[in-house]
């Protein structure tokens, strides 16, 4: 089984490396980061690059795909290059997955047409705008498409998934050995949770900044 | 301010990547990933490498230190150029943490002697051997010195840390924007609530890899 995870410049970090650090505990499966070119791939405070391993022509047909997030999504919502490599990827995949606004990528290439999926949930409202219906779930399952929430929700998606392909067992052993027992100390990981006036504040600031 | 995350071979991603998604969003800090030599650095499946910007001596005193865990840290145990780094850069530092076994580099360097701490579930024993007080916490903070326990806590102790030096409102804006709402689908995440056949594999899988 190989897995890849595609980059692009300013992905948001987490949104990569959370199902990645669950995933890749996949019994038997190759775990590969894949981009347009291979190397460093910078994320959306710079500080960060991931290198991609290899490209995404070197890797026609993973079995399961993951589409990260960030910023930086924005600038690949026309790249044909890729949205092209997700459409012939996906004729063959056994799960094409996403985090965070990786769900617009899909949505982007025609994948999600008609599917409910997820999103951060500064992007629900774009991504009804590309075709698929948003639930407001954390991790939706439609068919082979698993799509997360914003960031942090790519490890909920990857312990499902986990589930799904290596059974149970498998994923209670990578949850214990993550030790994923989440104690945040606020109270704030939702629009419904967080203070009303956060939520405005950033409401507004992602209205600005998509202008 | 300036936050340094510390690499080194067979890191574990998450360790490094949950709090530095946190805290890179601190108001007016600049993060940077270090080693002893810049470049990429594999993680502990060899699938995943992120780059270190800049060597540990070109960062003699970051106001932030985080230490990440992973099987690569016991050969790091006697590496006195990693070590002596720990122990100068503290001198000067805000704060210094770790997260998962990256605590037993902190006790090696001499930093956590008498001072309550968290490490990985499976270390915990490792980590009083070398002088600390483990309290079997998710994220302790004695002083200046904050450590997380197993993988996913950095998460935690990010948000914790961000709190202290930013202020609850950048947190909470910091948890909304990541959406750190989890939603785990097992409960299997801590030795207390994983079932017990598992926890018993993974201790006596853990022995024989020490032995």
């Amino acid at each position: 089984m190989q897995i890849a995870i595609v980059l692009f410049d300013r992905f948001t970090a987490l949104d990569a490396v959370g199902p990645y650090e669950i995933l890749s505990r996949t019994p038997g499966a190759e775990t590969v980061f894949v981009a347009e070119r291979t190397g460093p791939v910078h994320d959306d405070t710079g500080s960060l690059a991931l290198v991609a391993e290899k490209t995404l022509a070197e890797v026609p047909s993973p079995d399961v795909v993951i589409v990260p997030g960030g910023p930086g999504q924005s600038d690949q919502m026309d790249n044909d290059a890729l949205l092209g490599w997700l459409r012939s990827a996906d004729a063959a995949t056994a799960w094409t997955t996403s985090v965070c606004t990786g769900s617009l990528l899909l949505a982007a290439a025609g994948l999600l047409t008609g599917r409910r999926a997820a999103s951060h949930w500064l992007a629900l409202e774009t991504l009804e705008e590309f075709g698929a219906e948003p639930t407001g779930e954390r991790v939706v399952l439609d068919g082979k498409y698993v799509t997360a929430a914003g960031v942090s929700s790519g490890i909920d998606m990857g312990l499902t998934l986990l589930g799904r392909i290596a059974g149970d067992d498998v994923a209670r052993s990578v949850q214990l050995l993550t030790e994923y027992d989440p104690q945040p100390p606020y109270d704030s990981g939702s629009p419904e949770k967080a203070p009303a006036a956060l939520v405005e504040e950033w409401r507004a600031r992602s209205r600005h900044s998509t202008r």
